[in-house]
C-alpha cells in the first residue's frame, strides 16, 4: 500500500467568541484535512491544525511521503523529521513551549493517523483494533465550558448565549448537557480574576450536584494563587488543569495544596516526562495525538503513563470530525484512559468535513464508529465550500489575542497575572 | 479473524552442557510452540518457555481466547491476566524474579506473536511492519559464548568443544564467528571467580581486537566485587550485564565504578522501570518479548526507555526459529535497539520446529524474513519429532541447578557469591 498522492486542504468553520488566558476566539477557526491516497486505491483521512506555518510544513512533508508504504511510519516520521529542521511554533501558546520534538510530533500526526485509517480499512477493521482493540464501546466527553459574549462584536449574537458569569456559564452548561448528554463538566478558565472563576465552579457544583468538575486557567495563575485556588475548591474539582506556568511552578502548587493536577501545558513533549516526573508535578496527562505523534505514539505515552502512576484525560482544541473520530478511537483502545476527555465538538455546531451519521454523542459519549478505519467519510462539498471560507476568511494563524485586542487594546496573555 | 482454535505442544531439542550461575543447561532444552488458527484460514506461530507450570496456564489461557478477534490484544491480555491469578515462576532464575505481572507478560506473549503473525499475513506485510516498519534490514546478533563442558557426563562430546579456559572460550568464538560472521561477543560469565573470568575478557579482547565484548555473570558478584571488575574491564567490556542483584546493588556499581550496566535481571517488568530509572541503576535495558507481554508492549517499553535516555539491547534464553524471527521483526523495528542482540542460535546447532530457509546469518546478523507476517513457516514433521523428544526426555521444567547438582551435589546457584 505505497502512498501515491496526499492533498493537503486547509478549511475555516465559524467559531464562537469563546474567552480564554490568551485572548478570544476569532470568527472563523482553521484546519487542515490530510487526504492519503494509495496505489491501490485506499484513501485515509487525518486532521491537524491550520496555522500557515504548520500548514506550510504539512505541504512540504507530503510532497516527501508519495512513494512510501502506510506502514513504514518510522521512516515517515524520520522524513517528516528531516524537513521540520526547526521549530514551527503556534501563536496562542495554549499547549504549552514549542519545540523541535513537538514540532516535527504535529506535522507527523495527521499522515499517521491517515495510514492507520488506510490500514484499518484495508483490514476492515476499526482503527482502534490496530491499537490492541476497544477497552469500551463509547468514550464520553466532557461539556467544555467557555466563557463568551453574546456573539462575535461584528455579527449577530450566536445561539449560545453570553457566559461572563455564573448563571451564563449554568445555562451553558445546561444547554450543552441537554444536547449532548455530557456527564461531567470543565470550565476553561483564566479568563477573570480567580475568585469570579471559584463562584461559577461553585454554582456549576449547586446546579449540577454529583457530575465531576474540571477548571483550567490555562497558566493564568501564580503558585501562590493556584495553592489557594486549589485548597478553595478541594472536594469540588474533579482536577485543576494548568494553573500555574512549567514543571516547577506545577510541582509547586501540587506539593503545597495537595490536589490533583492535570497539564496539557507543562509536558507537551515526551521530553518533559522524566522531569515532571521526578518532580512530581502533575497527576494526569491531557493527551493529544495531534501533538503527540499520532496515534500510536500518542498510545506508547499512554503506557508510559500507566508504568509511572499517572492518570490520563485527553486535551482538545478546535477541530472537526476527523480528529474527533481519531480521538474516540485513541480513547477507545487506551485502557488506562478512564477520564471524560476533551472536546469543542459543540461549538462547532453541526459543521463538518465528514459526511453526517458516523459520530454521534449518546449521553456525552461517543461510540466508536463501526466502520473499517476511522469510520468517516469525507463530505467533498462540504471540504470544498469550507475550503472557499478559509481563502474567504483571510485568516493564516490561530490569533486569539490580536483579535482581541481589536476590542481591549491593553489585552496581555495572562500568565501567572493573578 | 476470529480465533477458531489454539494448539498448544511442547517440544525439546538437544541442547549442550552450558554453564551459568544457576548450574549447567540439561540435554534438552524445552519450548512449546503455540500455532492459533481463525475462522478465516489464517494460522500464526508463537514460541514461548516449556517449563511445565507455565505450559499449563498456557494450554489453560488457550482455550479461553477461542472466539476472540486477532486484533483485541487488550482483551486478550485481560482474560490471560484474569486466569494466570498468581506467580509461575521459573526454577533457574536467571531471568530475575517472578511476579504476577512478569507471569501474565510471559503467558501473553505467544498469543500475542501468533497473533501479529496472522495480521501480517492477511495484510500481506512483515510482522515488523505492524511495529512502524524497519529501520533496518537485517539484525546484528552477538556471539553467546558460553564456559562448557565437552559434553554432557553421559555422552559423547558435541562438536562445540571444551571452553573452560581462556583458549577455550577463544576458540570457540572463532568457531561461532566462522560459522555466523558475528561482529561482537557476549560471554556468559558467573562460572568461575572474577579474575579468570576477566582474564578470558582479556584474551577475547586481544583474539579480537576491536570486536565489542560483553561479560554477564547473572548477579553472581557483590557489589564490591562489581566494582573492582567494572575498574579493571573499564575500556574493554562495552557494558556489563547483571553483575550484582538487585535494583539497588546495580546502582551502587553504577554509582561507584561509572561502568555502562545493562539487565535482563533487576528490570524484567514495567513496574521496575521507575525506581531503577530513579536509582540510575542501569544503562542499557536487554529487552526480551518472551517475558515483556509480546512485541507491540516490548516496543512500547522500547519508546519509554527512548524516553528516559535508556540504551537497548536483547536478552536471549534458548530458542528456536518462531523466536528468532520474532525477535528480529521487533528489533528491525525499534529505532532505539542499537547493540547487536542476544540470540542462542548457534547453540541450538540445527534443530529447528521451523522450515528451513527463512532464517540466515549473514555477518553476525538476520536478515529480516521477507514474507508476510513472521516469515517462518511451521515444519510439521519436526515438530512431531520434537514433541516426541519432549515426551520421552522426562523433563518438565528447566532445571541447570538440579542437574548440576548431580555432578557436583554441593553446588549452589552463585548469586553474589563471589
Amino acid at each position: 500500500m505505497v502512498i501515491q498522492e496526499i492533498r493537503v486542504t486547509p478549511v475555516a468553520f465559524r467559531d464562537p467568541p469563546l474567552l480564554n488566558a490568551a485572548g478570544v476566539h476569532e470568527p472563523w477557526a482553521l484546519r487542515t484535512v490530510v487526504e492519503v491516497v494509495t496505489d491501490d486505491g485506499h484513501s485515509g483521512l487525518g486532521e491537524t491544525y491550520g496555522d500557515l506555518a504548520h500548514l506550510d510544513k504539512v505541504r512540504e512533508c507530503a510532497k516527501a511521503l508519495v512513494g512510501l508504504d502506510v506502514h513504514h511510519t518510522h521512516e515517515m516520521y524520520a522524513r517528516i523529521s528531516a524537513i521540520v529542521g526547526d521549530v514551527v511554533g503556534d501563536l496562542h501558546g495554549l499547549t504549552g513551549a514549542s519545540s523541535k520534538e513537538k514540532s516535527v510530533d504535529r506535522v507527523f500526526s495527521p499522515f499517521e493517523v491517515a495510514a492507520l485509517d488506510i490500514r484499518g480499512k484495508a483490514a476492515n477493521v476499526p482503527v482502534c483494533d490496530l491499537l490492541g482493540g476497544r477497552v469500551r464501546d463509547a468514550v464520553p466527553y466532557s461539556a467544555y465550558l467557555f466563557y463568551k459574549w453574546a456573539g462575535h462584536p461584528d455579527a449577530e449574537p450566536d445561539r449560545f448565549g453570553t457566559a461572563l458569569d455564573p448563571d451564563g456559564l449554568v445555562a451553558q452548561a445546561a444547554l450543552l448537557i441537554e444536547e449532548y448528554g455530557f456527564r461531567s463538566i470543565k470550565l476553561k478558565g483564566g479568563v477573570f480574576p480567580p475568585d469570579r472563576e471559584i463562584a461559577a465552579i461553585r454554582a456549576l457544583h449547586a446546579a449540577f450536584p454529583g457530575v465531576p468538575l474540571r477548571l483550567d486557567p490555562n497558566t493564568a495563575w501564580t503558585v501562590a494563587t493556584s495553592v489557594r485556588v486549589a485548597r478553595e475548591l478541594d472536594g469540588v474539582l474533579q482536577y485543576l488543569e494548568d494553573p500555574a506556568p512549567e514543571i516547577s511552578g506545577m510541582a509547586r502548587v501540587a506539593r503545597e495544596s495537595g490536589a490533583r493536577l492535570a497539564t496539557n501545558m507543562c509536558v507537551v513533549t515526551p521530553e518533559h516526562l522524566p522531569q515532571a516526573l521526578a518532580q512530581e508535578a502533575i497527576q494526569v496527562l491531557l493527551l493529544d495525538h495531534h501533538y503527540w505523534g499520532g496515534l500510536a505514539r500518542s498510545a506508547q505515552v499512554a503506557a508510559l503513563c500507566g508504568t509511572f502512576g499517572l492518570e490520563l484525560s485527553m486535551h482538545s482544541n478546535s477541530h472537526l470530525g476527523i480528529s474527533l473520530a481519531a480521538m474516540t478511537h485513541l480513547a477507545a483502545a487506551t485502557p488506562n484512559l478512564t477520564y471524560a476527555c476533551d472536546t469543542h465538538t459543540p461549538w462547532q455546531d453541526g459543521q463538518d468535513v465528514v459526511k453526517p451519521g458516523a459520530l454521534r454523542f449518546v449521553d456525552g459519549a461517543v461510540p466508536v464508529p463501526p466502520g473499517p478505519g476511522l469510520g468517516v467519510e469525507l463530505d467533498r462539498d462540504a471540504l470544498a465550500a469550507m475550503h472557499e471560507q478559509y481563502l474567504a476568511c483571510g485568516l493564516t494563524a490561530r490569533d486569539d489575542l490580536g483579535y482581541m485586542r481589536r476590542f481591549q487594546p491593553d489585552f496581555t496573555v495572562r500568565r501567572a497575572h493573578w
